[in-house]
C-alpha cells in the first residue's frame, strides 16, 4: 500500500480513525484498548508499515533491549573462533528474543571493564552483559552485582559456586573424559596430560580439565603413575615441554590437552621426535587441529549462546528468582 | 561526591542552581549558554556522575549512535579470525567515535538482510551498517542505497566501481604480488597459482588475487607459460587438485594460494606425494597456516574497520560529500 514517508504514530492513528493516544495505548497498554479497536489499529500498523521507535520504546519501557559483550582483543588466535561462534548464537538467540547484541572493545583491566559496563548499562544502552573469560579471582562479578548489573558469565565462578549470578559452562571434565576413553580405545595406556600451570591446585577451568583426565585414568585402573606436564598457553613452549618429556623416561603414547594451542606444540614436538608419535587430543575443535588431524573436545557455542540469552531473558522477567547454573556437555571430534 | 540515587538532568539543574532546559542547553546547543554558565553547569554535572540517557539522546538527535555489522555463521571455519579481529577494531574505533557496535545475525540470502537492515534503521536502532563479504553481484548496496541507508562496505563493488558508495578494501594483488617475490627470492621459478572457480572471468576477489600473481610473474619474465589450477574453497577439492598436480608433467616448485583453506588442501597434497615438496603460500595468515608452518598473507583487519569507521563518522557530518573507495595493503607472514 502506497504512503507517503514513514508511517508515524500520527498517520497510523489517522488511518485507523482512532488517536495517537490509543496507538500508544494499543502498543504498550492493550489491555486499555477495546478489542475491536485494538484489532483496527493492528490493522493500520501492518498496512502503513509502521513500526515503533526504538528509542522512544526504550524510554518508555525503560529498557534498552540490548545486551553487551566484549569484542576480544586477539590472544594467540586460536581459540578465537569459539568467540566467533558465540557472537553469532548471541545475535541469533538475541534476535529471537528482541534483544540487540552490543560489542564494546576490550579494556585493559577489570576495573576498566566494569567501568564500561557502568556506562553502557547507566547510558541506556544495555539492560545487562554477558561476561567472557571468568576465573577465580575474577573481580567483575561482584562489582556487578554490588550495582545491581544484570549479567550472566559464560564460565563458571570458580571456587565461588554459592555466589548468587547466573552462568552457564561447559563441562570440561566430560570433554577430557571423552578424550580418555578415546585413546583407551585405541589402546594407549600412558595417556599424559598436557595443561596449564596451576591446574589442580585451585578451582579453574584448567583444573576441570585436569580432573576429568584424572577420573577417567582411575576409572580404567590406571590412575597409579600418571605423566602430568605444564606449559604457558603458547605453542612454543608446548612444544619444549613435551620434547623434553618424549626423550626422558615418562615418553607417553598419548596427551590430552588442556587447548589446541597446547596440542599444536605437543604435536610439532611430536613430529620432530624418532619413533612412534603419541596421539594428541586437544581441546576446543579450532581449525588448528583438524588441519593437524587431532582429535578435539568441541564446546557446544552455539547452545552456550541461547542459554545465556534464556537465562538473561528469565532474569528481566523476573528479577529476583535465585540464581542459576547451567552446565552443557561437550563432544569429541575425531579427525577426518 | 555522595548523592543519593542516580543523578538525573533535575538533580544537576539544582546542583548548578540553573533550569532544567539550561542543563540541556549545556549538553545539546552549548552556543545558547553563557559561558561562565555552562561551566558550572558541566561542573554539576562531573560532580554528579550524571550522565545523559543514550534514548534520550537518541530521540534529540534522531540518531541511534550506533551501527550494525553482521556476525557470520560459521563456513569452513579457517577465516574466521579475520572476522574477529574485525569485530574488534569497529568496537574499538566505534568507541573512540561514540558509535555503538550491534550485531544482527547472518540472514538467509541478501534480500533477508537488507529487510533486517531496514529494521535496524528504522526502528532507530542503528544509523548505519558495515556490509561484509560483498561480491560482484551483490544485490545489497543497490538496495541500500534506493533507501538511502548509510552504510560502508569491507570490499571492493566489483565491476560498479563507478557505484557512489563508501567501501574499504584490502588490496590483494598487492598480496599476492608479495607472496610471489618472496618465492622468487627462495629461488622458486615454477610458481603456480591455486585460486577459486572463475578466478580471472570476471572482477571479483580472487580475480584481484590471481592478477597479482601474474603480474609478478610477467615482471621476473616468468609470465609466458603459467600453472593456474582452481578449486572450490574447501581443503579436502584441494587436497585433490594439488595431488593431481603434482603428480602430472605441470608440476609446480611453489603454490600461491587465494586462501588459507586452499593452502592446507595443498600442503596436505604435498606431504602425500614423494619428492621435494612444493613451498606454499597461504591467504589470510590464519592461525591454520602458523601451524602448518607456511608463509601467508595478512590482512590490516584493524586497520579497515578504523577506517569503515571514519567513513561512516564523516559520512554522518558530511551526508553529501562523493563516495570514498580505500585500499589498504596487506603484508606477507612469515613462518616462525
Amino acid at each position: 500500500m502506497a504512503v507517503s514517508g514513514p508511517a508515524t504514530l500520527d498517520s497510523v492513528a489517522a488511518r485507523a480513525g482512532v488517536s495517537r493516544q490509543t496507538v500508544s495505548n494499543v502498543l504498550r497498554h492493550p489491555d486499555r484498548v477495546a478489542e475491536a479497536t485494538r484489532q483496527r489499529v493492528l490493522d493500520a500498523i501492518r498496512e502503513s508499515g509502521y513500526r515503533p521507535s526504538l528509542p522512544a520504546r526504550q524510554l518508555a519501557t525503560r529498557r534498552a533491549h540490548a545486551i553487551a559483550v566484549r569484542a576480544e582483543r586477539q590472544q594467540d588466535g586460536i581459540s578465537g573462533l569459539v568467540l566467533d561462534a558465540f557472537y553469532h548464537g548471541l545475535a541469533e538467540a538475541g534476535q529471537d528474543n528482541g534483544l540487540r547484541v552490543l560489542l564494546y572493545p576490550q579494556p585493559v583491566d577489570e576495573a576498566a571493564e566494569v567501568a564500561t559496563i557502568d556506562e553502557l548499562v547507566h547510558t541506556g544502552a544495555a539492560d545487562a552483559v554477558v561476561l567472557t573469560a571468568t576465573s577465580a579471582d575474577d573481580e567483575r562479578p561482584a562489582h556487578l552485582r554490588e550495582r545491581g548489573t544484570t549479567f550472566c558469565a559464560f564460565g563458571r565462578p570458580w571456587g565461588h559456586e554459592d555466589e548468587p549470578h547466573d552462568w552457564v559452562d561447559v563441562d570440561g571434565s566430560v570433554g577430557t573424559g571423552l578424550a580418555v576413553d578415546h585413546l583407551l580405545a585405541l589402546g594407549h595406556r600412558r595417556i599424559a596430560y598436557l595443561g596449564w600451570p596451576g591446574d589442580g591446585d585451585q578451582p579453574s577451568t584448567g583444573t576441570d580439565r585436569r580432573g576429568g583426565w584424572l577420573r577417567a585414568l582411575e576409572a580404567a585402573g590406571l590412575g597409579g603413575a600418571v605423566i602430568d606436564v605444564r606449559s604457558t598457553n603458547d605453542s612454543a613452549a608446548a612444544q619444549a615441554v613435551v620434547a623434553g618429556l618424549l626423550t626422558g623416561p615418562d615418553a607417553p603414547d598419548a596427551i590430552v590437552c588442556a587447548s589446541d594451542t597446547l596440542a599444536l606444540g605437543a604435536h610439532r614436538a611430536a613430529l620432530a621426535t624418532p619413533g612412534d608419535p603419541p596421539t594428541i587430543v586437544g581441546f576446543d575443535a579450532t581449525p588448528v587441529a583438524a588441519a593437524l588431524g587431532l582429535a578435539s573436545v568441541a564446546q557446544p557455542i552455539d547452545e552456550v549462546a541461547h542459554l545465556c540469552i534464556d537465562l538473561l531473558t528469565s532474569r528481566f522477567e523476573t528479577p529476583d528468582r535465585p540464581a542459576r547454573g547451567l552446565l552443557v556437555r561437550p563432544v569429541l571430534h575425531l579427525p577426518t
